[in-house]
């Protein structure tokens, strides 16, 4: 299920503004984190114990297979191009860092904040990201390319996804699935919730295998964003599921108010 | 994505059959585990490795909550009745055991065995029996009612399932569908494939809460099932999600034999 902080960034903000007496920025952020990755380029003032270097999950560690850093290499290579004159400047595909937590929140109002007031650290952690041992479960990394509306996952299936004997579960395939379109659907309408996953699996996934996950936008009609995602073999040559995804723009203060 | 092991469970035999001099058992197995739950009560010989009486995730544990333990003595009680005569009897509903690994296959072939030869442990586990940390990820029980083709299930969500901040993340939710619809389809057809899983997410489930999902056959036509679920509230009065289901009937050593 998809939904994304558009209004806690901006409570964000407002706490900042509030609370900078009390906070201390020490590894100032340029980034906003949503579904684990990350969108908005622009300083926010945070309490420091919430940046203690946290994880890019997303950057290439040990367990990485030769397929998935070709991968990687291929797309990250287009993130920054060089001009005929020599200059370096943004390419067509910008990688998303991602991590493994969201900072928490509790309800309550003040005059100046709407949305929340007290941050409390818990255990829970993004469910894609919430296995550190690398390459035993979720290994992956998405690029968005904002021109063509596309977003490209590279994903490494690991031996804790389990599902048929030697293969991914379908419920793990949807994950990724669900976490992709949702990622993308956010990027194009802003805050969304997923409201429409419709999977036909194909092929099965062997363990271990590096797959893509391609996402496009379909159209946005009103509240509704339509995306369409494919599942294929590295190659491109096989392919494992074909997915339709409905996402619906919401108001994600009342997710987090619990209304 | 959901397949079943009446193959494999053949092939189990005659391994059994055949080895019989290289094999202990230590502990009879009574049951053979598909998706990681169990149906066949057969006597199956196995090497001892196997049966270091492994844990059944779905017999309750201190993460279990009072709303978890409410349902799961409600549905066990109704496992054995007792009649007039104050005799014990099978009741409509029977608990599935669950376990957190297979048996891993290499291919190969003889003239007794034409699935598999070679036994393999690996570090592979089901994706929703991953983390052993009680409470933390995916705590569920599934009943199933042969009667009524239906199957209940009971699942608690842990903190480590997260995707909107405080919510369970909707692949999470997709991929306890397709494990409850996928047993109830290898009940009700034998081994089986996902071949669609059409999700509507209708209302976000917070972390740490108990819902249902009760899953309900629709109709059989060929080698297709048609399965629906529901995920509602514990007391059945919110509606989470809705989804239809659709399996095919396949030859399970196709898969094992990576054709």
């Amino acid at each position: 299920m998809a939904r994304s902080l558009g209004r806690i960034y901006k409570g964000f903000q407002r706490l900042g503004s509030l609370s900078s007496t009390q906070t201390q920025l020490r590894h100032p952020p340029t980034t906003v984190s949503v579904r684990g990755t990350t969108f908005v380029r622009t300083m926010v003032a945070l309490p420091s114990l919430f940046f203690s270097k946290p994880r890019d999950f997303s950057l290439p560690n040990s367990s990485w297979g030769s397929e998935m850093m070709r991968l990687y290499e291929h797309y990250n290579s287009q993130c920054e191009v060089e001009t005929e004159e020599g200059e370096k400047q943004e390419g067509p595909w910008r990688r998303l860092p991602s991590y493994n937590r969201f900072l928490k929140y509790a309800t309550g109002k003040s005059a100046d904040c709407d949305i929340s007031l007290k941050i409390i650290q818990s255990k829970a952690r993004l469910f894609t990201r919430n296995i550190r041992d690398p390459g035993a479960a979720f290994e992956y990394v998405l690029f968005v390319n904002s021109e063509e509306q596309k977003c490209m996952c590279i994903f490494q299936a690991g031996h804790l996804l389990e599902g048929p004997p030697g293969h991914v579960h379908g419920g793990a395939i949807a994950t990724m699935i669900d976490t992709v379109t949702g990622t993308h659907a956010t990027i194009l309408s802003g805050p969304v919730m997923t409201a429409n996953l419709n999977i036909n699996y194909r092929r099965p996934i062997p363990l271990g295998s590096t797959v893509l996950l391609e996402s496009s936008l379909d159209k946005k009609e009103g509240r509704k964003t339509f995306i369409s995602c494919k599942v294929t073999s590295s190659d491109g040559s096989k392919l494992h599921t074909e997915t339709t995804a409905l996402f619906l723009s919401i108001n994600f203060s009342q997710l987090l108010l619990g209304e």
